[in-house]
């Protein structure tokens, strides 16, 4: 085994939330081990390595994860070759907005298995692992349309209902079971590649503090998974101070 | 045109929740086309054989409410033969409970895409119609799993969270744009084949009202087309008086 | 006894949505028995000879429904002389917008003695005396602030949230025993004298349906009360259909 | 000024939860200003001694919460003899059982009083001192019975709703003002002198980690202290792992 401490999975550490939070779970000795699609293979393995100059550890993990036999193999190797998964993370955004007739199946589909269906096969497999040794986290990221619909939002917010609804009741199912299950309510934008590209005045925001910082995310999540089983959070919104809700 | 007052489409009029809603509407004027898949076509045409002998119309057709094709054509075949659709209703269940291990991807999907993709089909093909009216009614069925998940049930709640989500984000969409778009939590059992096959104490239930009967939820889904848009109900929730909630 | 088909007790009844509902429901041939304080009694006795000038029942009952003795001798009155309570709605508004530094303990603690305290009051005392006869309908009015908070609103929003409370708690209690208990939650402004005297452009709104009509609301609350119990909705949502939400 | 790091205040210190919260604050650096009614003046002040015992600093403040003139005076004597009041936590339970007509109106309005009204006036005046300053942490304690009434509770979710009405309202008021105002959702019973009094299995709770610890209670309200203006959260809840919700 690689790491006693085990290892921290984290899907969709592409935008800077994922990988904020796979750094933070690294340097709490645990290896991160980032999961991202085939064709970001070169950032994610950069984003590995900028972990393990820190001197902590970390590794690159290029995979669908919406394909069951792709994540099926993935946790396998984690566990054969680097140690238990103590905390899985999913991150996987998929934030779009189209009037209803202007959402084409195509993309209906594709928000719910990247936002949803890959959650669940995470959750399952993860689970799986976590439920004989009784022990680990699983934590999934959620956005104000987690629980609000909204104009232009039926794909998105339909994705991110049902994610909440899978941790919701994988959280009933195996908090007894000492699995500690968490569901986040993202609410703002995030200082994000994506953002810093689109958003003009994204300087002053980030000056002001009026926009998410990944790192303060990460933070919350570190906290839920060291949060005693006496006294356990399923769900925390996180907003900047000047958002309007 | 067959029927100047138009159609209502019930898609999902297996269960006997939405053969009443076929038959209330049909009572109010409308020709209830209800819909199933191919395999019940001969309980459908029944179905369809009873509202008639009432003296009131109504159509089978069976298709499968996951295809889009299917679903634009059939939309397209009930606007050209009937009349414009006044009301549609989307009725699917597709209600299971599975440990989230036993859960498999297969019955994911399949949950997901009958209780919530074929809902999301038929929104968006009858508003494609409703919108150049500025007029009509969709109706979504839900159930206390669309607001609450559960343990074993993380298919199903998250098929219902999902057509929640859809509903709602649907309504704020095209309500100002004159289409009414509702939601019902349908909380409880229901007096129908499946539980009176499987409950053994159905009986005494009906007896003492502990049981949804499908004429009385029909009551409210006409009532909601009926409601004049000054006052329009999105979410409304039916569940029997000695219901534990 | 002055009506064998009972009373219906509408407090809060100075308002145009209060004197609708107690409309409506003399139409259904109960005698509506409509309170507000006692410097509004003319006004009172008015409505009350409005609707039995439409050859219906009505009496008009000055009182302060905060007021526990009073709230007790009215409903005592009203047994005796009248009839059966069979419904009773609570529509006492009390909307003010303070920021939290200027809302005085004063206007904080009235607010929800008006919105919420009378409204404990008139549940307790109609209950009382609908056990006994396991029937009756309780329906209490909420407004948008029932289930959200707002910059402003600690006052209003704190008694609606706590009238929500009482809602669903005397429902769950008091539904297996065959009472009725309702909440609506209407969100916009409702076409009513105040509306009338404080918004420029009311006409247009009226015209275009954009205002909530006082007997589109009142016939939900018939519609509650006319439920058969095999399917009841506790609460539901009236808005127009323009209003963004 | 006593103390440069200033005080936090803690109203309802007389259970374990709030001495705990109380104690873990004070552990920070801040003065505990510890409130609890006259008559418990004497434990009070215990709880203020075991903490200066540890080298910490707290004060003992004897006070009716729900009198204003008590109130404004207390937030005055704290800020001029100890420091600003950089946190404020509302810890007043409340927790009653009665049936609706078991619930007299004496008890109805005291409930309210302690667990929301004496809320109100704690958030309303020590916001009046942060807000010049701009800086500065409110929270309030709920329960599940903030978030859902229930058959007996009509008093207590009342006052618990109305507070976390109080507490959106002030979030959504105050936050952009830079005060970060929190709830939390305690769900279960807390290991606390009447818990260990009233509960024959309380050992085997606790042993089991079955019941909430007030001291990984008390570690999250310092958590939402310590969260950075980008990402703060406005409600977490919390329960022990074997809970069932």
């Amino acid at each position: 085994m690689d790491n006693p401490n085990g290892a921290c999975l984290v899907i969709g550490a592409g935008d800077d939330t994922g990988a904020a939070i796979a750094r933070a779970f690294a340097r709490e000795g645990l290896t991160a081990c980032v999961v991202r699609r085939d064709r970001h293979a070169e950032a994610l393995e950069t984003l590995a390595a900028s972990i393990r100059d820190e001197g902590c550890q970390a590794r690159a993990f290029p995979a669908d994860a919406r394909d069951e036999a792709e994540m099926r193999a993935l946790v396998e190797k984690i566990e054969d070759e680097i140690g238990p998964i103590e905390v899985a993370v999913f991150n996987i955004g998929a934030n779009v907005r189209f009037g209803i007739n202007e959402t084409t199946s195509r993309v209906y589909r594709k928000v719910w298995e990247m936002g949803c269906f890959a959650g669940f096969l995470m959750g399952r497999e993860v689970a799986a692992r976590m439920l004989p040794r009784a022990r680990g986290t699983i934590i999934f990221t959620g956005a104000s349309a987690s629980v609000r619909g909204g104009s232009g939002f039926a794909a998105f917010s339909g994705a991110k209902h049902a994610l909440r609804a899978l941790a919701q009741s994988m959280a009933r199912e195996l908090g007894p079971r000492n699995i500690h299950v968490a569901h986040t309510v993202i609410d703002g934008a995030i200082d994000s590649t994506f953002i810093r590209e689109n958003v003009p005045d994204v300087d002053r925001m980030r000056e002001e503090d009026r926009i998410l910082n990944p790192d303060d995310i990460a933070a919350n999540y570190v906290h839920l998974h060291k949060q005693p089983r006496t006294a356990w959070t399923h769900e925390l919104d996180l907003r900047p101070w000047k958002e309007t809700w």
